[in-house]
């Protein structure tokens, strides 16, 4: 066993697995931690299993103690279920804690839960971040994105280890860099990881992040459920095809894992994998809360909403193999060019994802002016490029199209998007038209779609809407010949007598 | 002046446009009425205003002249702002009641403050109903739909002013009665009024059935979208389609006033009125609260989520004007059967509205599961067959749907609805596949759509988006081959030793 250090360069409380591997990813890179758990057995055997890392690992069996154990201003990551056991523990811990010792929330909180918390933190003279941490079990272990929000100074103090754990990307193309096997170093690279903004910054963004997430896989099952069932394609041809795709535009994380996980095959039956597997999705909250917070915000953010849908129906599963029976569809066979549907399919989730990430930055763009942050839109995307689950060379398109322009109204309008869409979008139409009469749900792809064309239409029919809400509510309505905020109202049952309400 | 009785049969507070209207409608059935107002002046302009009402009006400048006016047990309607408003009056009128006396609210509560004053007023032994009412200002004057909740004895003494007061509608074919002119008492016929539920339900059904409201006006946006953008209409002659579709199957209030409004000149500039218009929607929440709802209780209720998501986009008109000078669309032209595409697009609009109906039903469902009520929907259906927004012929058959099979576990199973599907659905998806090449946005009726596909596909994609989940984050599985329950895992790193987890 390697000596400790009197006093350890941070603590982390809570050793399920996402503490246990960010624990140990802190250890690898040379900084002595403290840990503490509930149940001691859980921190004795970590600590057991863990003698020999270059930082090395100091196991706490009082929380008490645990504080003592780290230097000043101390650092704390909690690792706990987002909620009520969070505040437990930061309960536990404020009285043991002393002026500016800084308490890292590392979960998946609600960002309203981090604003509540580091307002009441800062009234005892702590300091809290609250930081998005991305990447899953193994984005912990090896490198995660890390988008850490809160009071900016407590951040210094944490920087060096928050760049030193992240995963790393090459500075000129955006790729992520992986050492020389799994888990050994990388050199170089810029770190996924920045501050974000003050109080719950990090953890809105994680939560967008997780939107995202939710539309990004939809949109892949949509495109499989097309090869599948429009051009009879097996399950290991489209992940030949998925393994296709990651080799250009769409290059990403979740390409490569559905190429992986649509050529494996299922070591029981021996049959494709993706077959026995039961198609009842779960959810764990983020993207619902994306989706609520687009409703409160007022942000047209209709795609993630759709994939968040298309999980609860999924997972009536009795209900829909019954209406199966039931209802019936269309008739049609695809006679078409499978090659060229193949491309048109990629396109269509190109066109999709781009409007999804659209939304997705319009929210971020919403809630800064709600909650007063300035937040910076190419680094959040530079973040995204390595150690979590959306990472892909596409979002150096993002940076880049802010980099271009800070102030960009949406993405949509960035040059290269636009051509992008401009190139892919008659493909992108006949995916949803072939899907459309062929009875194949593709909820994302047309919300998408629908989004874009939305977007891009000056004069939308909601004029007949206002003129609907005035007749039977009186709700007023505003004219195209008349500065805005002027109201007007018809007296409908005496049509000709439109009055002035100013 | 009418000699008034010592004592008034109900009270009401809160005299705004929807207050006195409804105070109007009690005293025409003979009720006499006591009404407060904070601000005295409209209460006495009020009362001067309506000397000759068959019930009488009594106006009181005191809250407390007003309770003790009111026979026992009291029932006295609040009609101010939802939220602290309400809240407020409550609470004054609490120390000057008596046990068992009744408030009742009228305004549009969220069903949520419904369940929680109840059970207040409970504990306190006073007796609270929560009313929905719906039809906005006429509805409220000459005979609104009103869905009442709350304790069902308080219900019963309600009940008789309710009944007379509330829209009426032919027993057999459900098409909503008229009195000799507006306003004149209607003989015969059936109340739109029932009790709903306990504690929140009434407003609960109220809120579902402004959601669906929502749906309806998108609907009809996107029908007119279409016939305008695609098939170059006029506004009149849209107004002229419309005014033909209200006679068959889409028969409605708002088919009705679209028909009214699209055929309306502007009485400034003499243009057909709409195109005066301002295409920015606004909205008051309910239909919100009914999305976060559907994503509360993971309920798919994508269509009404698309129609309060196209009001936002509406909103950023300025964005939408830049953008449209940059983001291109396609360039085809329509070529097929004008009379044939209207058609289509009718059958689009009543396939899109069933799916959201659907959707609105299973929300209720799922919400009697949640708070423990005991809804009858087709009595809800039957409420809605007139006074309110969503008035129409097609509810009768909702109503027939739930008579035939009260625990029908989606409307789109029920044999009408099925047929009228199968029937019309070529035209629908023609429909969306002509807007999807034309670059028409469509948000609900390809959402609807969507969902009909999503609801009777016994296998959908979500067997991937499981495997993913499995893949990055541990999430596990269940198999098509085992028992619902049993959960599974593999260790995507060594792929071949699927790990079993019950």
């Amino acid at each position: 066993m390697p000596k400790l250090k009197p006093k350890s360069d941070i603590g982390l409380i809570g050793l399920a697995v996402m503490g246990q591997n960010l624990a140990l990813n802190i250890a690898d890179h040379g900084f002595q931690i403290s840990v503490y758990n509930r149940t001691t057995e859980t921190m004795d055997s970590f600590v057991a299993e863990n003698p020999n890392t270059p930082g090395g690992v100091l196991g706490c069996k009082q929380i008490k103690n645990f504080v003592q154990s780290l230097k000043r201003p101390r650092k704390i990551i909690i690792l706990v279920k987002a909620g009520g056991p969070t505040d437990a523990v930061i309960d536990t811990l404020i009285p043991l804690l002393d002026k500016n010792d800084i308490i890292i929330d590392g979960g998946n909180a609600k960002w309203t839960d981090t604003i509540r918390r580091e307002k009441d933190l800062k009234a005892k003279k702590l300091r809290f971040v609250g930081s998005g941490v991305s990447g899953g079990e193994e984005g912990a272990r090896f490198g995660p994105a890390l988008m850490p929000g809160g009071d900016p100074a407590a951040y210094k103090h944490l920087q060096p280890i928050w760049d030193a754990i992240a995963a790393k990307v090459d500075a000129k193309t955006g790729r992520p860099l992986e050492g020389a096997e799994p888990g050994a170093p990388v050199k170089g690279g810029v770190p996924c990881a920045a501050y974000i903004g003050p109080n719950g910054a990090g953890h809105y963004v994680k939560m967008i992040h997780n939107g995202i997430e939710y539309g990004d896989m939809q949109m892949i099952c949509e495109a499989y459920d097309l090869m599948q069932n429009v051009l009879g394609l097996t399950a290991p041809e489209i992940g030949k095809v998925f393994a296709r795709w990651n080799k250009g535009q769409l290059d990403s994380f979740l390409i490569e894992i559905t190429a992986d996980i649509l050529q494996q095959s299922d070591p029981i039956t021996g049959k494709p994998f993706v077959e026995v597997v039961l198609d009842t999705a779960g959810q764990k909250g983020t993207g619902k809360w994306t989706s609520v917070n687009a409703l409160d915000m007022g942000v047209p953010a209709p795609t993630v909403a759709e994939a968040v849908f298309a999980r609860f129906l999924s997972a009536v599963k009795t209900e829909r193999v019954a209406a199966g029976k039931i209802l019936k569809g269309p008739s049609k066979r695809f006679s078409g060019n499978k090659t060229a549907f193949i491309r048109a399919i990629h396109d269509a989730l190109y066109c999709s994802k781009i409007c999804s990430y659209a939304q997705g930055f319009q929210l971020m763009r919403e809630a800064q002016n709600e909650y007063n942050w300035e937040l910076n839109f190419g680094q959040i995307a530079q973040i995204w490029r390595g150690g979590c689950i959306i990472r892909a060379v596409f979002l150096q398109k993002i940076t880049d199209a802010f980099k271009r322009k800070p102030k960009l109204a949406n993405l949509l309008l960035d040059p290269y998007f636009n051509k992008t869409i401009q190139k892919a979008q008659s493909n992108w139409r006949k995916v949803v038209s072939t899907a459309t009469e062929q009875g194949v749900a593709i909820p994302t792809f047309s919300s998408a779609l629908s989004y874009y064309d939305g977007y891009r239409t000056a004069r939308l029919p909601q004029n007949l809407l206002q003129a609907q809400r005035d007749y039977f509510g009186a709700h007023t309505y505003e004219r195209v010949d008349k500065p805005r905020g002027k109201f007007f109202h018809i007296d409908w049952p005496e049509k000709d007598r439109p009055q002035l309400k100013v």
